[in-house]
């Protein structure tokens, strides 16, 4: 098509022409600037494939793991027809990673279809907080006979995620007596932690999450593929689609690598004081993948030290927005606003066809809803473009498992190459300790030191 | 509380202790530099002040329009009991502003519940999107018999909500012959544009929207009241907050006003080069509030133009993030990262009880449910002051119509006010145009410019 959104029917690809300088003058990059960064992105690959030879960066091996998705498909299938709704208690990667993948790839609207239209397979609830009247909500919504329950915690020990389980595990008990066993799969680390202590003293269903690969990296481990199969998605397919880009994706030349080159143009765009990375998926099934990739990105890059122990201060802001929803919200700020952003699109080939019947002399009578679509797509791009923003394009070729597996290992390994860049452990999560420390001590009792003397004095 | 968590029982509150130097120390101000704003504070809402008396701003005056409220709710227990959904067509503020109303003051789950829990008020889906498959699936789940659909658009003329909408309307024809006409709400300006046209001609009962009302400050208006309404939300309740803080938003004193005093802050903040003001509700009912919140923020500050036809490329970006579920998510960016932003909490008193039960040696066994919550929420805030980072805190007694009205009121006018600093049109949206342009061209069969020549060489 003439207006950059070229089709890719074998895989995703990264199409960035919208950050050339012949398309968008002095905030643009030439071919040459960008290629005197071919060698550090080459040695940042290099850094992120020894980790992972090693054993220690462990997220993209896990597409590898077929057999682990059989046993778990194998499970599923005993559970289909059985329940109703599958209730994935987790916070954090343990419920973005599967409600990306059922949003994106279970029918629109599925908790709304009926169980014959579901085809047996499980409406998906995901309870991703402790807001007490959500969970007092819940219990008033779910069937509890035909409901089964999913907790996950990559630790073991997250405290939201088991004080909602101590309450479900009750109310089993209560109801089911010792048949309580039964309603409940655990996802959790192999071999540690308090849920696979309790799992080992209950004899309970359970799944293994690989112990170097981390929440948030962890969509493609029991994490995600339980949920997601839970409600009939291809997740060998998913993990097929991952695969299939792996070799692509540890390419060490930047120009022929689609994760080497996002890690390397946000690189380049931060250093020039773009620290706000706009990702608007043009689907609406795909608009809490944006979620799971700003959990992916912010509590990756967002650090204080480097791996020198030096305060570097660093982190790019994902910012969430969908096509063409957000267009009536958030894309005047990004055409007129500060030139402070680097914005990813992320487009999708096929859509189905939707009809637009007459209505008088409305504009788009006898059109097609996917051609409204694809044209707002390209008004919206041509639009940032004419404003001078930069543009990344994430193309692909179809929503479906295959695709999205490809889209997540070429996002997770984009990830922990900019972390390398960047020179810090993308891997870790030190700046969340502080709070966990504080909320206990209130919890036991124990004095808070106030913030402000007098508070009161500041309230308006 | 010691916490600086301070109780206010009788309307919402701004406590601003979180961004003195006291506090923060060299990110912070002292309230003597902030007092340094109050003349120019004052002229804003004086200037604010005057284009509501002249007619040309009127969102503030939508909350003494309780006879509007009254008819909405005279048709409302007509349609109670006899359809079980209302499907919202809109987009943007027409989307917006009834899905914050109705998550935050519909009981939890609220679509999963049955009729008689419902007590017959109607299941609400909001169609904010053209995505074909989202659309299509749409009505695979609806029942058309029993639904009722609200179109809503306040130019009268959204392509997008009018092309969902002669789709509805020629499936409700098909089915129903001339009765499609009772089937459909139509809100929208009272004088003019395609949607106006259409309800005459077709005498469809229709709502409307005062013409100085943009779309992003209509959740007042009959864009929210009516969807709230459906859901048996006490839309009255909800003006009465707001009309009980007009005078205190409207007053010129900064120390008086929270208003003011946010706009003041952000507007402070902004020009010491935090330009991302992240926005994070600890209730799990508030969490589309934030999306509401980000188009007012988004759409009505990020210009180019000043009032002068000066270039200034101005406006804060907004993120929204809800707590305690993004602590483990963005809060590892928000304590370690860039020091680029200014955080709001949005902070609930009073919170339902629920127990967790004994489960092991749980740390948190025998506790409740909102202790933890609210532990994490301080947890939250200390950390992000131990890190000297600036951060707001909005306090809100309880989440009901009353509050919820207050604090629609005040962030309203606080986004007016910051405008008026700021010397931009904060009631337009210029920046949006060149694109629906361009998709028109495209739909109409015109060669549209490419942007780069030969795309794929730049496709990896």
């Amino acid at each position: 098509m003439e207006d950059g959104i070229m089709k890719n029917n074998g895989r995703i690809c990264l199409d960035y022409s919208g950050i050339l300088k012949k398309t968008i003058a002095e905030e643009g990059l030439s071919p040459r600037e960008i290629k005197k960064y071919a060698p550090a992105v080459k040695k940042a690959v290099e850094k992120l494939t020894l980790r992972r030879a090693s054993g220690s960066v462990g997220f993209a091996d896990l597409a590898g793991d077929s057999e682990n998705a059989r046993e778990i498909q194998k499970y599923v299938s005993s559970v289909r027809g059985k329940y109703e709704f599958l209730v994935v208690l987790g916070i954090g990667g343990s419920a973005l990673g599967p409600r990306a993948l059922i949003d994106a790839l279970a029918p629109p609207f599925y908790n709304f279809r009926s169980g014959s239209a579901r085809h047996g397979w499980l409406k998906i609830i995901i309870a991703d907080n402790i807001s007490p009247e959500f969970i007092k909500g819940l219990f008033e919504v779910i069937p509890l006979t035909r409901t089964l329950f999913n907790v996950i915690t990559k630790s073991g020990s997250t405290s939201e995620t088991l004080s909602v389980f101590s309450i479900v595990r009750k109310k089993l008990a209560k109801r089911f007596g010792n048949d309580w066993k039964r309603r409940i799969v655990a996802t959790t680390d192999a071999d540690k932690g308090f849920l696979r202590d309790f799992v080992w003293k209950n004899s309970l269903k359970a799944f293994s999450i690989p112990s170097n690969v981390g929440g948030r990296f962890s969509a493609l481990s029991s994490v995600g593929l339980f949920p997601a199969a839970c409600a009939g998605i291809d997740i060998i397919s998913l993990l097929e689609g991952a695969s299939s880009v792996d070799k692509l994706c540890f390419g060490s030349n930047l120009f022929k690598n689609p994760s080497a080159m996002y890690a390397a143009l946000n690189y380049i765009y931060y250093g020039r004081g773009r620290r706000i990375n706009v990702f608007m998926p043009y689907h609406e099934g795909l608009a809490t993948f944006s979620d799971w990739f700003a959990q992916l990105w912010a509590e990756s890059l967002g650090k204080k030290e480097n791996l020198l122990g030096k305060n570097v201060f660093v982190g790019p802001t994902p910012v969430k927005a969908k096509g063409v929803t957000d267009q009536h919200s958030q894309l005047q700020l990004y055409t007129e606003g500060p030139q402070d952003k680097l914005i990813t699109l992320l487009s999708v080939d096929k859509f189905t066809s939707v009809k637009i019947p007459e209505i008088g002399d409305f504009v788009f009578s006898g059109r097609d809803l996917r051609e409204l679509f694809r044209a707002e797509e390209i008004g919206t791009k041509l639009s940032l473009l004419e404003a001078h923003r930069p543009v990344l394009s994430i193309k692909m070729p179809e929503v479906n498992a295959f695709f999205l597996g490809q889209l997540i290992l070429m996002l997770e390994t984009a990830t922990a190459v900019y972390g390398e860049m960047l020179g810090i452990n993308a891997f870790n999560q030190p700046g969340v300790e502080y709070g966990k420390i504080i909320a206990k001590k209130i919890l036991a009792g124990k004095k808070v030191e106030s913030a402000v003397k007098g508070v009161e004095k500041y309230c308006v």
